[in-house]
């Protein structure tokens, strides 16, 4: 991993000053190469998915681990459209001349060298790889040991294009170890590696924060709330809260729990609630929203506190707007919360109070996410405070540098 | 600590959501509490300076120790300089409508509890306090054990100034004790402290980031370059190489190596290190500066990896542009590097590919600091790449969320 390490460094300072057609180029020949290695991709994944099925994985997880033709095309559309984004790299901003004469600003600049720990998704390979390379770092990439035939098909395609645009193949590095050490030496050399993005379950993020010495940028679990507010236009609450939780159930940005103002409550749920459980939704309540729709089962603690990735919803009835950002800021994960009012007032207290990553008002929890928000592809939605903060895409993994252009100017 | 670590924790929750006015207030009120303790704090100070005669620290240390009038007046009108900064809390940016008729930004938001850590400066107590408080986060401040009734002294002025506005004492909070598990525990206490931001020197940094387990924003060393090019205004680079390095010593920002191209190496170093030697500067060269002025001493490897802060330079004679990037990317410690050159197209790879937290042309590497860079106050010069770089200001120490703003849309 030393040997990884030192390679990416030295990949770094190269791939930092590429030129954007020449990183574009790479993104249009790592495309085809996966298009045109269709055939080789599938053979290696089969090894994996037979692997997987004797070692008695289960059914999700190895749905997960398919490569089938649209997950290959998707990974192709995927460097296509990264290709396609805008370079963050160099951007200069906010330049300024102060009173000395001297102007000053920013120019944004790659972080380095990227680790990136995933399991089980080989289309992480190609993603991560597009984008670490679009924003100017080196990348040293570790999947899960069960899709290790998977990603290393994936990886000749990224060689092949990083090739073919006359890039360091370090610049990209697929870890061709399942040994477990890798892991803790990858998170470990401070002088190698600068960030760690680690996508996976709680687990794997959380055995990662402890053990890291270098900067990690968690993607953490999603506890959303929609809150709708006695002010809220009862049309767009249903419609609102009917999405965030059943549009996609093992998603990030699903709601998981529903608070409901009490001089509402018995106007919205029920309906709202049958549209629940027609769609099969298990609704878990507190005694107020039980009161109201009988179908329920009484939450415990437990449920305001879980992420169930699943067609499950707690509900909860509070008595005003404070009370229900008390309930957000103790029990959301700071992923995505979202309150449906027509009052102007609450929305900005809303937006100014409820401590999360997205805060939103009238909309679904659904939208937070790279692409809605116009960022293109990420690599993961931080729920962290310290650097990036929600959808990553190609800006959170860069950093500025100060840059100062003067005229002879020295300080007095 | 786990006490102080809630009650921060509490008490920033509150101080996220004050409003500019009574953040200001607490401001004055604090600057004027000081000036109104001026007997009191230099009574408290008299006892921490005995003690450190008694204790054999050297007459540098003792120095920054003091608390004179001169002192105590640039604390009050540091405080009152940041209230009169603008208030980064709440700031919106970036918004944009997005195709699905959602509206989507960012917003502002402080970072929550921060962890600062300093050496023998009192006056850091006022200072982080100030920029803590105005950007809406709670503070946790471990002083030098040497300081610690100054640094109590001042703690009661904070105190006094949340108090008048009504704003929790908890918000800044100043260790009481020298016990150095105390740190220990600081820079661990995850669920409590969002950011520790060492202050002090190379030893101290080195320790904190080893053990910690809570992100720390790095102000490591200055090991800062000029790089005079052959196609520089031989007038201005003289000139801006004097003053990088004579202007203070003692900084982070002064220049410690300086880089001559070969072609104007014999006409700009006589003058410029007549300059040097006539103001006491001691210079040790490589082999071709050393032909040139002969007054030098051989500069060793380590030399080009020393921060003097002292008034010796090292010089090393570069045939091109090509070799004084390397030089800087090997040696420098990412804190500021300047070139020389009336050459746009250098100029430009210059900029682009020195990989420093502040790079500039033309202009004295003395100018990298947050007053300078208009940032106003800062609490010292990140040379990381994650989260903030360069001089850290107000809104190095919040961060952002997104907020999106719709009118009951849903995702398709």
């Amino acid at each position: 991993m030393q040997q990884v390490g030192q390679q990416a460094r030295a990949a770094s300072r190269l791939v930092a000053q590429a030129d954007t057609a020449t990183k574009n180029c790479a993104l249009e020949a790592m495309a085809q190469a996966l298009l045109d290695s269709r055939a080789a991709l599938q053979e290696a994944n089969a090894k994996d998915v037979a692997a997987a099925r004797s070692n008695g994985l289960d059914e999700a997880s190895i749905d997960r681990l398919i490569l089938n033709d649209k997950v290959i095309d998707g990974m192709a559309e995927g460097l296509r459209q990264i290709a396609s984004l805008a370079d963050p790299v160099g951007e200069i901003s906010d330049m300024s001349y102060r009173p000395s004469g001297i102007q000053v600003g920013k120019m944004r600049v790659p972080l380095g060298v990227i680790g990136i720990i995933y399991e089980s998704r080989p289309n992480v390979t190609a993603d991560a790889a597009g984008l670490c390379l679009k924003s100017g770092n080196a990348a040293i990439l570790r999947g899960g040991s069960e899709a290790i035939h998977s990603n290393q098909a994936i990886a000749a395609c990224v060689q092949a294009g990083l090739r073919a645009a006359r890039l360091p193949e370090t610049a990209v590095q697929v870890v061709n170890t399942t040994d477990r050490a890798a892991v803790g030496e990858l998170i470990t050399m401070k002088d190698y590696v600068d960030v760690i993005v680690p996508r996976g379950g709680k687990s794997l993020i959380a055995r990662i924060s402890s053990d890291a010495k270098v900067p990690v940028i968690k993607h953490l679990d999603g506890i959303c709330h929609v809150y709708i507010d006695d002010q809220a236009d009862l049309a767009k609450a249903i419609t609102i809260a009917d999405n965030a939780k059943t549009h996609r159930y093992g998603v990030c940005n699903a709601m998981e729990t529903l608070l409901v103002n009490a001089a509402v409550a018995a106007e919205v749920l029920p309906p709202l609630c049958k549209i629940y459980l027609d769609k099969g939704v298990e609704l878990r309540g507190d005694a107020a929203a039980l009161a109201i729709v009988p179908q329920m089962t009484v939450a415990t603690e437990e449920d305001w506190r879980t992420e169930y990735l699943a067609p499950i919803l707690s509900v909860r009835v509070v008595g005003d707007l404070d009370a229900a950002i008390d309930h957000i800021n103790t029990y959301s994960s700071q992923h995505t919360d979202s309150i449906v009012t027509e009052n102007y007032t609450k929305a900005m207290r809303f937006l100014r109070e409820v401590d999360s990553s997205s805060v939103m008002v009238n909309a679904s929890t659904r939208f937070a996410d790279g692409f809605e928000y116009g960022l293109g592809a990420e690599i993961g939605i931080s729920t962290d405070k310290i650097h990036a903060r929600g959808p990553v895409g190609l800006e959170g993994l860069t950093s500025q540098k100060y840059i100062v252009l003067g005229s002879g100017q020295i300080r007095k």
